[in-house]
């Protein structure tokens, strides 16, 4: 099977794997994009005379045919594809014979990655920021079940004014409403449509990307043509942003939790089916998903810098640098998937043992200030001083 | 003169030292959007009768007084002021007796220096958009001046495809513009007032936080009272990441123009005045800042990991660790201010030398190709391949 | 097959897979390096008289016939065994019984897997450096071949000074001598044997750590036991960090190697062999190779990062947090591995094109200048500013 | 005062503060470093014959006369200065006349920042070295006080097996040791000669570089002349590297520390003159410095970041790109020393608690399987089995 750019050279075979990397592996999930793509640049083609309607309706057929077989399992990526690009129009050719050849017209892989990528980024986008939904519900409902249980309000780790669950879960579900509103602003780069840019400074072809736009649903046509390969990177990285943002709240969720899990704390109980043991001690349950969530902001946040050092520093124009943008950035939005969903469903389980939770008499020393104010009259730093004087030691 | 927490006790000189950090220094810009927020809480203090009109008058004007004599430069923050908040209370309290006092009734340090801060940074982001304007204007106008000259469209840094300064041009001129959409959009976790959060766990009092909301001009009031020291870092993270961007921009806007002024080159003249010298080779003129440039980015995303790496896995709650966010954000803040400043001048001096700019012949290929598949009605691959095989060596 | 801390309790089929992770899949390279470790661990036991030498004999000759078939492909570390020390001793105590249940009296899998992963580690490490001298090899013929081809030296990418391909080539040898220096340099925190410290506070029983520090050739027994848990990634970032060093000077040799690679310089060809063609223009030769080492270093980077800040701020003592040090581990040494490997057989086939470089009058100045000093006797400063008045325009 | 290349030309004011940046503020502390190493190059000169041994003595005697004066505080670097080298250059012509103009003859602005800084920072990581193992000392100080308190060993942030604050305070006393010796072992990369590379390319006059190797105390000269620019930034990113390590190392004793410190735990106590106050909470004692240095590895990371940053991907040759390098490594730098020297004074007056201090009943579950393997023969698996058994609920 060539690859589209074979001229009949021979390439070296470690040239090879060290230039198709992974790809073969990771664009299984571009599939459905990928032939989303395809059938409407088929279709612009047709619709502007540059392909006959039975051409594209072979060409759209053999590709909603391959789709479905590889959602199936029939096939499936090989390095020898090189990615899913190549897999697509050589197997499209193979089946449906030379209409296949006439697909490319038009387009550039350039364009072609940057469109399936970006169909399949905005539909990630939206699935998790669903997701990240759910988990606000979650919080919600830990509200509902336990939102009078008092709690310490912490300062600097110690008591500092009368809290309760309800303000604890309604903080962390604030925090994650606005994870939510922030992926669903970071589709604002995603969504516009590149195709019809080609290598990066269009064609002299009457292509109609007006009509690819609409076909794609995209909100925009990405112009002037030179913007569309720029542009790499920083829709991908904003994604990644939202993530390490929404991961590093997670992660803080985890670190409360695993403060409240200790012994000293024993603020909340964890159901035995979320805990796992040790090797070595018998009486261990130890909260691992916790800590592993806590840990997985390092993840996120490297995913974040490999998006963003790939293109640093580039010249304009496409790079095949950019080839490792795809790495991090399906590593990115795997770990949040699994992550939110770990963590909505530890929440469904989570109790608060209120007979555990002791305010410590600080805590009110604040009001009582105000009642000073209050009563006498006197401002509140002379109010503070008093007060302060009786907790002096 | 004395810190707002001072109760008389000795506190290490080291620890005051350490804990302190260049507070004093960086918190000169923050003087103005303090006294704003003060004068806005002595004003609902005084609406909710929580404060005399004879107190909050003198508040508001010694306020005002303050601002204008640190502007003045009569005055400015000390190590042992510590910070923006102690220097002025302090001061005010100085001059207008008890009723300074009374200013801090119903708000802690930490709602008023994350109000402080946001106003400080709705109004920087504004401004950074503002400015970021001028360089697309700048980058537009190299388009009128020179946009007809021929440039090689590049892939992999080879000639790919024909293109122009005026397609080089408006595709950084659309990044540019991105760059401001994306600042514009930061402002979201930026325009929300947490004032009368207090603590993290609000007060007891009265406390009407729409009036400050209204008077602050922020777009929404922070709720609930937990959410605002959770959401600490995050717009500023937000800021830092857009002002990453927009720096990453620049720095391949550099090199692409260092690229086109090496000898082998010879795209482009610059003005004697933006190139420096050498201490050792009397010939040269270098090209210093669009290096500085190119490393700023560097600068930029350090800045933004530090900002993400404080909050990180830290547990729910004002921590001490937030007061690490400033540093790198107004450093962040103010590289790209210069930085687009200084790239902006230069683009007014740029040259390109069309007399220089060869095109390689090949960048013709793709559309010979294209006249095959038109005249000859062969499919694009079949196309492809008849031309590719003039190029084999 | 159950899990070694398996109490019969069911845990969460979810939990299960997020807290499992990708170990079943990455724990295959430490197959033999946990055998070995195992086998050290029940001499130790035997020769101390807590296990007898029929038990012994049983555990090191079963572990030896696991490491064998697991080298042939007979069997791999499934998703239910959770990591490879689960998959060792359950498959050791089906084959050999009882005797396998003894093998893990004084030991902890927090020590295991510390011990398991040193010596796969110290190994790797020792075959990049050996593999990064290879590279050294390559540069060195490269000088040989074409050591007297001029070349301009370089300064802010401008002509400076007259150089040769010899010193560029020995720079870049000097540097990747200096990498190889600092890979052997980090053995010092690997090579420590963590094997007894158990869950990281020891035991009580009577084990012979210096035994296991001498049967698995590490340098030194580490101490105190609590040494153990808190340096996890300390030694793994020391990895990673010169990874990083190594990729970066491979990034910025490819950086060379594309700018020379341009149609404007035309210093260089490389052989069809290692370029690759584009889908649009088929003129096209890419160097996607050298694009892609050059993006290699934002993923080492990141690979970095990750580690450091898998463990930053963590309390000590062991936690779940540390598996994630796996990934970026793995990877940062893979791409390594691959990347001085494919660089080193693309520098075997590098030819500079000497017709093409032309040395810029100007990179004589300096040497004129100097001659000045010696004919005349005047001070360098002089002579520079005479010359300099004749290359101002 | 003129800047080196100054030849006459205007140059644009915002151009100057672009590229000038902070050098000015920043160079202050290169001053000895830089008159030790052009006074090693003035006597090489007249060692080999290029400089009368009367110059050389007025530019030693005016060099050692600048440094005094500056230690003195009567003068200090300018922005017009630009750097340290031409400040003192500048004055020294200024003071000495014609021979001052003699001194830069063979070497560049490129080998004398990379030499006085080198000499800077061996010294400065010399000292941090010492400083670590003051820090040492106070963690073994810990444990001659109050090593015989019993502790949790934690696993998981669970109660795992016993432990003691000597096994506490030795295991960060290793970490911290292993920190000095990273220290040291950095050396090796700021331990070679950049003087007499010039430019980066060598220069055609009689240089006795080993002369000034030996006068500075260098163990090497570096060779070939090419790798002193393409070594830019490795020993500086080596250098921060291990400051980051330490930096990390102490975060998480603050972490400890912030744990034990809880009201929950109540394991320590810290002496008033290391806590903080409330501006609101008058009952507050915060332990703000562990805090802040829990967030300084945050800090420390993004300096190493930034570091590396800056030379990734450049083209070899000295770029205008490593000015960029000092900041963060100064920052990098001085917050280390802060640090360490805060968290050693706070080890001094730390106090364990040992009445609030309970373990677990379970930390001797592992001790009791031991015995019953000891006493019944029972492989170890059986007898984890029987004793968690009795710990399932």
């Amino acid at each position: 099977m060539s690859r589209l750019w074979d001229k009949g050279l021979e390439l070296d075979e470690r040239v090879l794997r060290y230039t198709a990397g992974e790809d073969h592996l990771l664009d299984g999930r571009l599939v459905p994009f990928d032939v989303r793509a395809s059938i409407a640049h088929a279709e612009m083609l047709a619709h502007t005379g540059q392909l006959s309607d039975e051409d594209r309706d072979l060409i759209c057929d053999g590709l909603k045919t391959l789709e479905q077989s590889h959602a199936e399992g029939e096939w499936s990526i090989t390095l020898d594809d090189e990615d899913v690009h190549t897999a697509l129009e050589s197997r499209l050719t193979a089946a449906v014979g030379e209409a296949g050849g006439r697909l490319h017209l038009g387009r550039s892989r350039n364009d072609q990655v940057l469109t399936a990528l970006r169909l399949y980024l905005k539909s990630a986008t939206s699935e998790l920021e669903a997701q990240t939904g759910l988990l606000v519900g979650a919080l919600s409902r830990v509200g509902q079940r336990q939102g009078d249980v008092e709690l310490p309000g912490y300062t600097h780790m110690q008591h500092a004014m009368p809290s309760s669950v309800a303000l604890w879960a309604e903080g962390y579900g604030e925090a994650f409403t606005d994870a939510a509103a922030g992926l669903s602003a970071a589709q604002r780069r995603l969504d516009q449509n590149p195709l019809g840019s080609a290598a990066g400074y269009g064609t002299p072809l009457p292509l109609d990307r007006e009509y690819t736009t609409r076909k794609l649903g995209f909100a925009a046509t990405q112009e002037p043509v030179t913007a569309a390969q720029l542009s790499r990177g920083r829709a991908e990285s904003g994604l990644l942003f939202e993530i390490t943002l929404l991961m590093q709240d997670l992660g803080r969720l985890a670190s409360d939790l695993l403060l409240f899990y200790t012994q000293e704390f024993s603020y909340i109980a964890l159901p035995h089916a979320m805990t796992t043991g040790s090797s070595i001690m018998p009486q261990k349950r130890n909260p691992d998903v916790l800590e592993l969530v806590r840990a997985a902001s390092a993840t996120a946040l490297a995913c974040l810098n490999e998006s963003l050092l790939v293109t640093a520093k580039l010249p304009s124009g496409y790079q095949r640098d950019l080839q490792r943008l795809k790495p991090p950035l399906f590593r990115g939005i795997d770990l949040a998937f699994e992550s939110v969903d770990v963590m909505a469903h530890l929440l469904h389980e989570l109790e608060f043992l209120p007979d555990n939770i002791k305010l410590d008499d600080g805590v009110f020393a604040a009001e009582r200030a105000y009642e000073l104010v209050r009563s006498e009259g006197i401002p509140f730093r002379e109010a503070y001083k008093r007060i302060a004087a009786e907790y002096a030691r």
